[in-house]
């Protein structure tokens, strides 16, 4: 799979080098989870997670004609910790279109039985095989070139070799409310997003980038912990930064959705997610 | 469970009568589907079977303290028809907030053997145990009260005893382009709807709701199949008709997304869903 990534992209991504997985007997995989990906506190992001179990998933759906991911769906069960972890996988129907998997990703736990972390239902069909034919409702963020922005956290306390901070390139064309502790009360945010240390976008790298950013919640004065995640895989992203817009409108109980969606560098929708989060504050 | 809903409704939905499940003794239920909630060609709606199976799920996952729903995601693996069924359910993890719970839907195949028709991942909270603390940043539609809309199938020639469209009672401010064979190109829509034959609308109903309705899509001339459907559960619905917003934004590749958001008779939103549908035509 490393290969492949070099010869269409030139460069791996960090997100790929840091999913790798070992195709075990029994058909499931052996992943280790890097502390590269980090969100404080030990865990891991949970966008991580999802890329790195969707990723075998994918190459098993793919032998059967289906490799694109089209959605999938993430439930959180308890913190993902770096080190090593079992993904299990099944197939369960393909169909004229579609083919739908679903993969459950384990750790051991403290008595060191395997415990699920994560749960994964995702369907699968060939983005070549049928013509584009979009139509958009909505457009892209219309935001100033990535060279004409803000990094977000250019000069940052923070570890960044052990958080999901030091992954990625946020440019955003204003310094973002929470950012200057003065949050704005709007929980909506548009900017760019890019790999640090290079490499451009897959279409399952999307999976990690919708869960990549601090939720917009931070406009309200509210932290959040993701608990489900579903994310529709609509096109692969041409190389280059990625334009996002995120919104939360509703938020009730301790919970709130949070919406991302994910334009490539030429304009073309390429992934939608909504989240379920919990306000942890 | 009819007790219960009588004491507290009034009148049970024919929803409320359509999901009937028994206990088996290895811990899974026994489900008959109703042809009452058909959409045409013998299948069954989705949403119909969604809330059949979130119903014994959530007694399940109410023996742990966790008795409401907050998230559901379905996965529409083949066409689920009237009769017989069976729901295997599994509890994964109860945490402190939330507890996550599977449930697998099986109708007997051409063979007789039992073959998946759906899968489902939820989580469950209790909403009692919180307090609302809502914060809105998207206001309820402005719909004028549903005496004063049209109701969207008067004398219909459907036949509506087999179909969702005779369960439901949909008032719109204004018929829709699609209804009168004239697409309009905006695929959006508000609504009112209300459950024929009376009874209040629940919490788990919405899961039928948010997929009861013609897709919106056919203000673009399509007809579409869900293959995906998560839903938010966000509050228990008020008596009274539910008054809702549905939306899509991008198409591609014979993909959709499609948004649906209700809010009950008193303006509070109670679920946000979104589905990834296939074109069909």
């Amino acid at each position: 799979m490393i290969v492949r990534a070099c010869l269409t992209a030139g460069v791996i991504s960090q997100l790929e080098e840091d999913t790798p997985a070992v195709p075990r007997p029994d058909g499931g995989f052996d992943l280790t989870l890097s502390g590269r990906w980090g969100i404080g506190g030990g865990r891991l992001n949970g966008g991580y997670q999802l890329a790195a179990a969707l990723r075998p998933l994918t190459t098993v759906m793919a032998e059967h004609g289906r490799p694109d991911p089209v959605v999938a769906s993430a439930s959180f069960l308890r913190p993902a910790v770096p080190g090593p972890a079992q993904l299990a996988t099944t197939v369960h129907r393909v169909g004229r279109r579609l083919a739908s998997g679903s993969a459950q990703l384990s750790q051991p736990g403290p008595d060191g039985d395997p415990r699920e972390v994560m749960r994964l239902e995702a369907s699968f069909g060939d983005l070549a095989a049928t013509a584009p034919d979009r139509w958009d409702g909505e457009p892209a963020p219309q935001l100033p070139a990535p060279e004409e922005c803000l990094d977000l956290f250019a000069g940052t306390s923070l570890p960044v070799d052990s958080l999901v901070v030091g992954r990625v390139v946020f440019r955003v064309p204003a310094m973002p409310g929470w950012r200057r502790r003065d949050p704005s009360g709007d929980p909506t945010a548009e900017f760019w997003v890019s790999f640090a240390g290079g490499g451009d976008p897959t279409l399952g790298s999307l999976a990690f980038v919708v869960d990549c950013a601090t939720p917009v919640v931070a406009e309200l004065g509210h932290h959040s912990s993701t608990a489900q995640l579903t994310i529709h895989l609509r096109e692969h992203p041409a190389p280059g930064p990625l334009a996002c817009r995120v919104r939360t409108r509703h938020l009730a109980h301790g919970l709130h959705e949070e919406d991302f969606d994910v334009w490539d560098s030429t304009g073309v929708l390429c992934a939608q997610s909504r989240q379920l989060a919990v306000l942890v504050d």
